[in-house]
């Protein structure tokens, strides 16, 4: 299996954009393109031109550019029933298109010949012969994707085989075997496939779904019983459950089954382009995404953070850095001293003693008894260590707070308004705001408060805002946790705060988020000197 | 491999909580064991007693709770190096737990035997051999998870044979293989799963994560080769990329396999199962998952909805209604009105014309735009059903709140007040009341105002109490979604309210929540004449 090579196929553009909220500009899939490329993908499906302006508005695109590695494909599918092949409007699209290479679909279940294109299966057979020789005579690589192979295979084996024989007889230079539906299972694309690569010992890809969960193991079976081609999209996007996941596969294949597609210098990367595509349709990236999510390599319970401080294979298959992710230690009540040492260290801390950590441990535990949560909220984990450490000191302190919500009708609108009473040094500052909601007004009130003193507190922006009631059955009484995300455009950092009451929560967020900005300020300036 | 049986072995309230974001209450914990017990899994890992309180409460409720179906597990490890069994406080922990089964891990790769344990082979068989032999001796069902089998065994076969055969040995009922790494290879797990299985003839069980994207793959592969259990999270939830996900790997077995596990009329509450656990953790689900996301079974494809209304075995592997789901198409104004009929029946909102059915729905697509959920607030559906028949009328009207929550000093209680001002018929009432955070002080205000003119309202307690932050990045000028449930001792019923401001969506929950139980009280008083 080693020194074995698969080509990677790369379709988000195409098949990928038939998730559920995922869409690309003209724009966004030309700079995808461009990221595939250079990260080494060697086939992109750019899309099925003649479908739709857009794609088409690609493929126009495309001609102007250089591809220093991959080649662009076309998708579209066999001619229609009973025309001519060159008379048919998507083959003169796929034509149009100018690309080195097309992609076909054709069907090969009968189930989907009889129901669907309601035709022979001779009529069948004809169309895909006359649309690869076709495009072979038009100077096209060509891939025939065998729609619907497994279960067609299954169906009727000898039908499904003609199918193939026939694209391969007309000249395809690969032949894709697709599970359409995405419910195989791994031993039988492993056995199919093999049974394929046996009879025609042709060049084969595979096109697998995730709808049984296995869209990823499914490929893998199939490169071990042959396959040379992976089609999959990034982050695993694609209609329901989503296509093969290349985030997943190529390092799979690359690190731990050797099995060369993406050199290791370019899936350093990977994260970064993972976090690019979900960025550029703007959709939340997957936190336990396998090797790219931010938690492939988190560790919680504190038997497990021991280990991996002793040694990091203990805990983990790959080496992070290999995929261009970082190992994270989180805190809970399961944590021991070894993980609040090493956050302690990875949050700047600096080194405690056995009592000091002892010290934390003990406030970490009864502040997460209270319902707070340290493993979004570093910032106001460096605030505890400080402050346990008797090394917080605060830059203001507080006087007071009012917040008034008021609505006077039910046609009216309802007003939050906020008052802030702080104390910086010797002078008091005390300040009014308004806001959308009491939050943004309590938030508006203290910004007004100490930016005359700190002006540096003006760059900084509340990235996230979370709630949740810890304990809902105590209904409107219930402990509720809040948790705020800061950036100040170079730095990002986390804060909580709970109480029963939600405006108090807030506070204490908003309290540590400021505190920490301040403190980063210090240290920096302190670093220059 | 048909009429084979799989036990399954839930422990997403212990391997589960491991999971960046998850934490569990000690009521949502024994929330959750009863409904995985009314679902059908075989055994319920409750927790590691003696690792934090909360766990060991658990098992305290437990012991209060009837089960009908599943075995409660406590989970632990063998003894420490150089201590005698019975004085191990692991061990007596697992005794306190008072549970029916112990599992039990237990070091199976010398590598940590040496770098983590640092002891020697031989200590760490006989720290197997004791736990197991001590806690048979206490009448326990022992479950033996043998951690880091697969990488253990591919270092050194013969010792991770010896950990096993000693388990074995000692008395241990099942024999778990653990990928506690998550980086093995379906045909590893298989071919290695086969040889144990050859060579013990044990009860084996499988213990997967999903850090190579094959955590489900991993475990079917084990039970072809033998395994009788399988150990996964519901949502696959667990540490990095989470455990072998049982809301997938469950259908797989039962409906793609023919291998009972979980019997098919529970299998139709699978979705309804996802949802509450997401829910319980306060989760986003996941719209892409196997069998249970949102998309599943969503065809947007033009040709492919039109293939699915052909034949639905065209593009779907498996019924949708057999795992609680279903088919999601564009939806048309002629569908979408027929689910709103099928819904304004259920809710009791009377039959509505074509007309009117369509004002629903285009009413009910706004809020939806706005951020409104209808699907846990059944009863704000039925008042928005009314308003738009022009059926609604209103017990009281609004003439104002306000809602004051004041801090005087860092270390001062923050202090919430309310004041109401409504008109019912002829006479206004305008109350103030304290409460624990603003809701509840507006809660406390508006039950004072109407309580002498609708004394019924004073049974209502409101049982549940959710916030979800809707766009997180827009910080705290986000827009919120209240959700509350309500209770009169007999009913039950869920309201919803949407606002950029927190108070004003809890009101407008808080306000459907009042007018429902008073139309719900009239018409009971109209039935009885």
């Amino acid at each position: 299996m080693k020194n074995k090579k698969v080509a990677i196929y790369d379709t988000t553009l195409r098949d990928g954009a038939q998730a559920e909220g995922v869409s690309f500009s003209s724009l966004g899939k030309i700079q995808l393109a461009r990221q595939l490329d250079a990260f080494g993908v060697d086939y992109i499906e750019g899309g099925f031109p003649g479908s739709n302006p857009k794609d088409m508005a690609f493929f126009e695109a495309a001609q102007k550019e250089t591809f220093q590695h991959a080649k662009i494909a076309a998708f579209g599918s066999t001619r229609r029933v009973k025309t001519k092949v060159q008379n048919d409007p998507i083959v003169q699209g796929l034509l149009q298109a100018k690309t080195p290479v097309v992609t076909i679909y054709g069907k090969s279940w009968k189930l989907h010949v009889k129901d669907v294109l309601r035709t022979t299966a001779e009529e069948n057979l004809a169309m895909v012969s006359d649309t690869v020789a076709f495009l072979k005579d038009n100077g096209k690589e060509v891939i025939f994707d065998a729609e619907h192979f497994f279960d067609g295979y299954k169906h009727d084996p000898d039908y499904a085989m003609q199918v193939l024989l026939t694209a391969q007889k007309a000249g395809a230079d690969t032949l894709v075997l697709c599970d359409t539906n995405g419910g195989c299972m791994p031993n039988e694309v492993f056995a199919i496939t093999q049974n394929i690569q046996e009879a025609t010992a042709a060049n084969l890809g595979i096109h697998t779904h995730n709808d049984a969960g296995c869209g990823v193991a499914n490929a893998i079976e199939a490169v071990r019983a042959g396959a040379v081609q992976v089609q999959g999209t990034m982050n695993g996007y694609g209609e329901r459950c989503g296509n093969c996941n290349l985030t997943t596969i190529m390092p799979a294949l690359q690190l731990k089954m050797g099995i060369a597609c993406i050199a290791r210098n370019q899936l350093q990367h990977l994260r970064d382009l993972s976090l690019f595509v979900d960025d550029l349709v703007n959709l939340r990236s997957d936190v336990r995404a396998p090797f790219v999510g931010h938690a492939a390599f988190s560790h919680k319970g504190g038997a497990h953070v021991n280990a991996v401080q002793k040694n990091p294979e203990t805990f983990e298959h790959i080496h992070p850095e290999d995929v261009g992710n970082e190992r994270h230690v989180l805190l809970s009540e399961v944590s021991g001293g070894s993980s609040i040492l090493l956050k302690a260290q990875e949050v700047g801390g600096g080194t405690a003693t056995k009592e000091e950590t002892a010290a934390i441990l003990k406030e970490l535990k009864a502040l997460e008894h209270k319902g707070y949560a340290f493993e979004a909220a570093d910032a106001s984990f460096r605030i505890l260590v400080q402050k346990v450490l008797n090394k917080h000191k605060p830059f203001f302190a507080l006087e007071g707070f009012r917040v008034v919500v008021e609505k006077r009708g039910a046609d009216e609108p309802c007003i939050s308004e906020a008052t802030v009473k702080v104390r910086v040094q010797d002078t008091v500052a005390h300040t009014v705001a308004e806001g959308d909601g009491p939050v943004n007004a309590l938030d508006g009130a203290l910004r007004k408060a100490i930016s005359p003193f700190f002006p540096e507190i003006e760059n900084v922006q509340l990235a996230d805002f979370r709630v949740r009631i810890l304990d809902p059955q105590e209904a409107t009484a219930a402990t509720t946790q809040v948790q705020i995300e800061s950036s100040d455009g170079k730095k990002t950092w986390g804060t909580v705060g709970v109480s029963e009451n939600i405006i108090e929560a807030s506070w204490l967020a908003l309290l540590d988020s400021v505190e920490y900005k301040l403190f980063m300020q210090e240290e920096e300036a302190r670093k220059k000197k």
